[in-house]
């Protein structure tokens, strides 16, 4: 890879050499705590390299590689090869990039991969993994990460977290909103608490979400997909999580406790000073035979339709009504046709002392490309205000994808550079300088240094 | 501001050469009736540059800031510095260039703002405005403007407008469709019509159109806001006005009276051959504490979903199918994945001899900036005709805002130029030149040159 | 025209070099099956030119032209006046390029046509014609096609495509969705199948679906206009179609009959290999008087709101369920806010050994235009795989549309040659030779070659 890839304006060069040793901070993404717990070392590229990547296995089914040699009985040796036949054909698709960037990240491969030197590869790579200590911990250093947060539900167990000043949980939300009685007894379990009502519902919930402030929590993260429906509480929620204990509660009767609930989170994250990210728009039900063969994150979700608005506003509206009860939220669109719509409300809402009480979050999923990223730096930049950005974070079960915080930075620093030297960005270099400082590390530094905050938890 | 600035081509200056000092038409916007009235002198900064200008107060607030250096009790000189401690952060942010086009055209002060030099800053403003006569006059004299039109209410009163050639009313037609009995009372007193029926008050809204006419009125405006839905005419729109007037007339009831009000006006337009601006897609409702510390326009506002295309084309229908009663229209989105959707109208509705019958207008309020100018602009050429646009307008509180028209000109000049100079536009510098003039002023000068128009007002 | 016209890149130029002599396939347009058939001369500019292009009728419209010289009774001469006259007002349009190109490639005129030259330019192209064979045949010669696939009806006449290896029908399957007593009668006829519930209709269709097939149809097409909705099979669409047979079906359980038959095309075009075109999002109610006095087809429709994503993800779930039935499937959106949410459901379905099950067509009706597939391109390569791009296709009725495969190519080209110089599209020039080539050529030649496939029709 070369040294200025990305990189077509002297300004962004400037400032991509001031910020590319910036510290990594990886405030949410999906990598196995398992591997993480046992600190695992990798002995075969395909495990570390396309396994744990859903990304790639939808790509390979795009191309027409039986799913045997994607998720089936297919050998390692088979499926990287499979991968590597694929690359070339991906050219335009961030996959190219990244699997480029990947492999000469850790292997110093700089050959872009294909069906010719697929076999060779994957001895070069092998080689290189038994001859090297790759693991979790060594690979977390080789990005310089300062900090990562992989999702762990309120019932998974975080323990591995605690006294790690490098890594801390991210709190996956999902099970608490859509309760089930399966949850909420693994919650009683782990808390020792009856829960019987909603009373003792939240006051579980609580103590969890003090453990996990205590293991260095600082960011929540809620799915709103698409359909999401927000309902205001009509004072009958006690009611319904009765009759969700009793199994008896049907969808639309469910969907008013989750909005319960997430207000009842809402406050607790105020409370703790969480960050809530709201990941918004995903349509994740397309095939049912791929969701039945490959799993629900088995790479082949959609883009929901547009948000409603309505919804999300009124939700924000509703936690805002009560003092200091709204959180620091960070709003993700699958739909990049709502990138406006989602960055002007960091217009909407406000408090006093708080810069960027709503920002628009990093370019997510399925629109963490070149194209996508830049869309979501100009909308964050004319509808909010960019120097709130929250940072980069890669929402990936890969390890390797930590790339991403590079590609971003190559991609970020490009475009101010350009806009600087058509005069649009027009300052001082230093102001440019310390803009990408505080984009690429020092504000989720900021957001996630809560910790050392005096406040105390109160319930 | 260099004189170059947004100017990255060798065409793009030439034309913006040739168009920079065309006059300045600007249409539609919300500057106070009071301080034109009486031609107000400004003598403190805040008064002129931060206080009409809640798009500011937004910014202030996203960066932090407390509340009571916005719109609180602080005092002008503490809001003005803490404006100017803002401006740094918000490069990006169209904001930032108009800060700085607005401080260098009044006051030549090139410097960027900041926490460093807002002290001084404000000694050297306030002592520039008291050496020097800075009225609404003297203001509009400054920016070239040949004719400004500041809406109005219909029961506002107007007179100050008659016989003056640079001002004008631009007609605000929300509380005649949104009817209230406070409106109705209000016209009944001011046309001296007793008002009980349909009848009456589309006589007495007549009266008043025709004044609003004879004051130079040539554009209307409504607002079509997030959900807009239109009902065609079911027979029942008188009962509903007897409802309303007795107070007795539910929302959905309101809504399809609205309806029946809005193709009303939408007739009486076309007789009078007034403009009909609908902005469309608002999302007013977001923080209910803003709206009650701040007020409706405080800057808070979001971008609505996408409208309800069957809505909007069903009522330019409505129109359409009365021969003569469709008026020209200008259709403005504050989303802009709306845009395509927007500007193809253009070619949905047509009437003999009326080129751009149906047009998009000007990127509108949040949508302001360089990018958004940009997408509106590659969007009524590619889905519309470019040569059709009616005219960059504020839509601004703020009397500095007329430095956008230099904005907008700027923008366009360079978007053609670099089009020019790539081979996409290909054709003779002259008609580049056209285009550019006919774009920033001669389209518009038409569009209110109607009141040399024979047609005779009946009713 | 320029030979470098919109090739700003050195790689651009290259590449379109390469590329630009490869044959032209048009799999899906709307070309006279008449006129085809009797291979119809040309002898007026007009009718070749002017008459079978309802783009060029709305643009006109919008330029304030009498209706009396687009589709009334004014001349061919007057008619072709009143369109050059339009041109020059068009820049930006794509119009106002294709024009060029159609004059230049036809004509060998390089002048913009204008008020000026119009009645000369008349006289030049008519003296061409008189003095040239200008015929459907020549002309497909000249554009360098090598197969073209006017769309018909199941029910039209299409023995002239018998045996002719340079024509094929794309079937338009709409009538066959939307079921009319008409059309069944009709199908009855032709078929000589008494067609007295579902089972012989469905006998009646596959019969002239294996004719069509015959012919060298490869390519259906359905319009899911705006507001489509898709209903699972509830059992009791066998009700449905009889009612349907007694005229007494009303529209909601039409639709959920549409939804039926869709389903059930599905499986038969999956059986035939036959290509799903899907034209999602047209709004083609919008004036109703132009729709009466012009036609349906009269070049005023506008473009929907977003799709529902849920009716069409269900829909291709219930064909992708049944083993096999999930046709090769190509997604056109007229709303250029949906392309991310179509492009990236070219992920969510997959098949073993399909490259390409579903992608994304290319820009489609008012979105064919440079910018419309630049975003068209930039979707498809960021959330599918660019190479799986079927290729372009007119859609038109003028055989002078064929431009539009080179103005493609020349898009095409320049775009990933400024990706190439850039270092986004990072690899070998052959790599992107390949690439552009199936692109504009092979993929199409591979979806329509299936004829040679070795496929059994069984009923």
């Amino acid at each position: 890879m070369e040294a200025d890839f990305l990189l077509n304006s002297e300004t962004g060069k400037v400032l991509y050499d001031f910020v590319k040793s910036a510290p990594v901070i990886d405030y949410h993404n999906h990598l196995s705590l398992t591997d993480i717990a046992g600190n695992r070392r990798f002995s075969d590229v395909y495990d570390l390299w396309i396994q744990p990547d859903p990304y790639k296995h939808r790509a390979m089914r795009m191309c027409g590689v039986e799913e045997r040699y994607i998720t089936g009985d297919g050998t390692k040796e088979e499926k990287f090869i499979k991968w590597c036949e694929t690359i070339p054909k991906l050219l335009g698709n961030p996959l190219y990039h990244w699997s480029m960037m990947e492999l000469d990240t850790i292997f110093s491969i700089t050959e872009i991969p294909n069906g010719n030197n697929a076999e060779r590869l994957y001895v070069a790579c092998n080689k290189y993994l038994k001859e090297n200590d790759i693991t979790v911990n060594t690979l977390l250093e080789r990005f310089g990460t300062e900090l990562v947060c992989p999702c762990a539900s309120l019932i998974d167990d975080i323990t591995a977290f605690q006294n790690n000043r490098k890594l801390a949980p991210s709190l996956r939300g999902d099970d608490i909103v859509n309760l089930s009685t399966e949850f909420v007894k693994k919650l009683a379990t782990l808390t020792e608490i009856e829960i019987k009502d909603l009373q003792t519902l939240k006051y579980a919930v609580g103590i969890r979400l003090d453990f996990f402030a205590q293991c260095g929590c600082r960011f929540s993260d809620h799915a709103l997909d698409n359909g999401f429906q927000f309902y205001e509480d009509d004072g009958k929620n006690e009611k319904r999580f009765k009759e969700l204990l009793e199994n008896r509660l049907n969808k639309t009767e469910q969907e008013k406790l989750s909005s319960y609930m997430l207000v009842f989170l809402g406050e607790e994250y105020a409370k703790r000073r969480f960050v809530m990210q709201l990941h918004i728009g995903a349509e994740r039900y397309t095939s049912t035979r791929l969701r039945s063969s490959v799993g629900a994150a088995g790479g082949f979700a959609g883009i929901g339709n547009s948000l409603d608005v309505r919804s999300l506003t009124r939700f924000l509206d509703v936690l805002d009504c009560k003092e200091h009860r709204l959180p620091k939220t960070v709003l993700f669109t699958l739909n990049p046709a709502d990138n406006a719509l989602i960055s002007v409300l960091s217009g909407s809402y406000a408090r006093d002392g708080e810069a960027g009480l709503i920002t628009q979050g990093p370019a997510w999923w399925w629109c963490d490309h070149k194209q996508g990223i830049l869309e979501m730096l100009e909308n964050a930049a004319v509808f909010g205000v960019l120097s709130n950005f929250v940072g980069m974070t890669t929402d990936s079960r890969s390890l390797l994808s930590f790339v991403r915080h590079d590609y971003f930075r190559r991609i970020l620093c490009n475009w101010i550079g350009q806009k600087a030297e058509s005069g649009e960005f027009c300052c001082e270099i230093s102001m440019l300088k310390d803009l990408v400082y505080k984009m690429c590390y020092e504000n989720a530094k900021e957001a996630c240094a809560q910790k050392e905050d005096s406040y105390a938890f109160s319930r």
